[in-house]
């Protein structure tokens, strides 16, 4: 069986997009309105301690594509300590020449890529998704916020390949008062013509189907609007989850579904600041969105390769979105680099074997590691939620949740004698150990020496994410000749991003 | 179909045991370590929106056995505003001979009637289950709470039909130390034997296996012990879940599983404040056990009937424990008594031909409708969590969860303007709708109906938790003589119980 896929080169296909631990239904939200995920759960495996690289969107995506820390990979900031940042339209960073990006790597074995939706990796010309190892992309570079005035900021465009085929509430409207947008339709159409195309041609594949409608402003196509008892954040989940299922069952129709690993989770935990409209459910985990608690890092997580992958299996392996790098790469017969740290493992011997491998998960916020998980034990080295100041502003990343001393409002240090939860008896990290007890010396032990070895190796990357400039903002995107769509980008004027949390 | 349940005397069952919506892996719990729950509801139907009918275990109950809210049947305290109340040793109450019990009707259809664990419906003679239906019983009265010095407090027994057969901590074990106690295995094993004995003489029998150990002080058996990811708790669990199992490989091999209806509930949500060694999860719902928060009644619920409830289905119907007693009369052949209003509806419909059935959801604590279910609307007209006293002694119903204005430490009255949730886009009754929109109007104005309908009619039953006396004790039951275990009681002196929350 092992041989079968190298032979075949057997196809990854990963589908990431913004959405808690609790949402489907095999994660236990109790409105139970995703069937076809939960069907390729039961046909799959259930992965249940599967964690994004950050609790932030471009940085997990960086690490996905990296297979590496953000703090390696440069998609983090030095401007405050332990800030989240990101890509939006006034970013000067991007992902660096440097890193080698998952579809550069499967170029190599033959696969063509393309990515679908939202790229986050940087939207200036050297950062575009065809300079690092796509070969089709479908999508923007941003996340679809708007509409602008196309004056102090322009909208965001849609590319197709190298070039902009329209911009966001121009051409792709979103009605933000009804919800209304068939972007994801656009987005599976896309996706099922790709696949169709390369079982045509007998083409190995590598499809990244990054769609955004669960992330605010949360959108759902008119048929599935008003269906959810969740509100307009179910109707777009209830879509998903109807396009997951149509292209589970496009690959089976194909023929191909035997040669297709699929990955199903997500790259940051619900954004309860959203809710309850906009944002989804974290389970019994602690905050969400922004934060290193389970529920802005811990994901929903769903491996699928009928034939391969044993129907029904629920793992409790430690896994990692920078692992879908590692894993993709072995299932194409490829090592991964051998000049840099790579963080991600290889899965298939849990996938096929039922193996468990014993591996930390890092959980950083910016240039900070804030927190450690080994086995069922979670350190934090530092607590933060978001400043007083932010909270006053009515921007709550844990509503209606506060565990004194740990949901800190003010940067809490902890390096000395880290906080620690047991994430089996208490998964809402609730209760922290009695530092006296002889489990907390004895879990700390083995933790300290996890933590100083990591410290010890790590040459943090460029941060990409430290400066902002108004002219390097989508207004003359290529392509935009065209369309007549070009706008004058003021004076350049860079300056350090404002990251205040 | 409809015909060949009422022709052959389909035996219900039913497991009650105290335990959270979030503790099983068909509900999300992120250990997933109940294999043989969830398989019964692979097999079976899973209710997502199945309550208890009070916050607390007695009258859970007692509302179970006699198809009524506490308040009508008498379960409930006017000692104080909305308190909590149960049946410790020293209460003077127990369940009324005017009310009319499961058990007592289906004996009149020659149903054989057991009761395996907890009666928890009083321990004076007046109010043993053999003398409201049941014909044989293993287990004890009252909570396993100790151990007692005999002298203060005699310790509970266990009784054997009419009798007691030894006490806890004596001559049935529980060792608090290391939770290690084989109580289960004997609840089981009685299972077993009961059902195997009504089988062998083609009897249709009523098993209600109303099991212990995760109330505090949890237990599991030596070969549970240590095995669950979740600890002593997560040890119970799985041995429960074990059981459950085993039982139902029994009906299997017996060939009955076709005649036996089964159904799987809890009397309260999980304990937070025994969490997290000794207390479950409640998923993603607010607060636990004591409250009317969803988290305090909203209960796992799986119903098992192979070859009638189609095997996967998933129901939004709103459930009470209290349908069990309509439903199970349905299955016999039986109209529920017309005296008297019941409030269990008959689940038949649901089960077996997926309908839904429009009703509300009552939220009682003690004399007080605290809040009320109507589709997915919840209504609050008090909240309560408990007294700032209680809290500031470290009794919290809702660990690491305030919800400004809806977690209050002081009875709040919203009478006037309830306080109203969406379940479907908040199921953690976080964010209270505006009481200036249409949808609020709207859902009030429906509910408010409900209300009055609801408190025009309703005759509240004779109070019978509100008298405790030390002379009630335990010291002396039936069968002590043979066993050299009777105590002497103190002097009768009756007073008001105290219910602090």
């Amino acid at each position: 069986k092992m041989g079968l896929w190298k032979r075949t080169l057997t196809s990854p296909g990963v589908f990431l997009l913004q959405m808690g631990w609790g949402d489907l239904g095999a994660f236990g939200e109790p409105s139970k309105e995703t069937p076809n995920l939960d069907q390729m759960a039961a046909e799959g495996m259930l992965f249940l301690d599967f964690y994004t690289a950050n609790p932030l969107c471009s940085p997990s995506r960086a690490a996905l594509l990296t297979g590496r820390l953000p703090v390696r990979n440069g998609f983090y900031t030095t401007n405050g300590h332990a800030r989240n940042a990101y890509t939006p339209q006034d970013i000067v960073g991007g992902i660096p020449d440097s890193e080698l990006l998952l579809p550069e790597l499967l170029k190599k074995a033959g696969y063509v890529n393309k990515i679908i939706g939202k790229w986050h990796l940087g939207h200036r010309p050297q950062f575009h998704p065809l300079k690092h190892g796509f070969d089709e992309w479908f999508g923007s570079p941003n996340c679809h916020f708007g509409p602008y005035d196309n004056r102090e900021r322009p909208n965001i465009p849609i590319y197709r390949d190298w070039e902009m085929i329209g911009r966001y509430y121009e051409d792709f409207k979103i009605d933000l008062k009804t919800g209304e947008a068939n972007l994801t339709q656009l987005y599976l159409q896309e996706a099922l013509d790709f696949i169709s195309k390369q079982q045509a041609s007998q083409q190995p594949f590598f499809l990244y189907w990054a769609i955004d409608a669960t992330h605010a402003p949360v959108y759902a196509s008119k048929q599935f609007l008003g269906t959810s008892q969740r509100g307009l954040y179910g109707d777009a989940v209830r879509e998903i989850d109807d396009s997951v299922g149509k292209i589970l069952h496009h690959l089976q129709q194909l023929g191909i579904s035997e040669n297709t690993f699929v990955f199903f989770t997500s790259d940051n935990g619900a954004a309860l600041i959203s809710a309850p409209r906009q944002g989804g459910s974290n389970g019994p985990f602690l905050c969400g969105k922004q934060t290193t608690f389970e529920g802005g890092m811990r994901e929903p997580a769903i491996a699928w390769w009928p034939g391969h992958i044993p129907a029904g299996g629920v793992s409790h392996q430690l896994g990692n979105v920078m692992d879908l790098f590692s894993t993709s790469l072995s299932l194409a017969g490829l090592q991964p680099p051998s000049d840099r740290q790579i963080d991600g493992i290889d899965l298939l011997p849990v996938l096929l074997q039922g193996k468990l491998i014993d591996r930390p998960i890092f959980y950083y916020r910016g240039n900070e590691l804030m927190a450690v998980r080994a086995g069922l034990y979670k350190a934090h080295y530092w607590t933060w939620s978001n400043s007083w100041e932010e909270h006053s502003k009515g921007i709550d990343f844990c509503p209606g949740q506060s565990v004194s001393g740990v949901t800190t409002h003010t940067q809490e240090e902890h390096t000395y004698l880290p906080l620690l939860f047991h994430l089996g008896r208490d998964p809402g990290e609730k209760f922290p150990l009695s530092f006296a007890s002889e489990e907390y010396q004895r879990a700390m032990e083995s933790i300290s020496g996890l933590v100083q070895q990591h410290k010890a190796t790590l040459v943090p990357g460029q941060p990409q994410l430290n400066v902002c400039d108004q002219a390097v903002m989508n207004w003359s995107p290529p392509g935009c000749e065209k369309l007549g769509k070009c706008l004058k980008a003021p004076e350049s004027d860079p300056k350090k991003c404002s990251w205040p949390h």
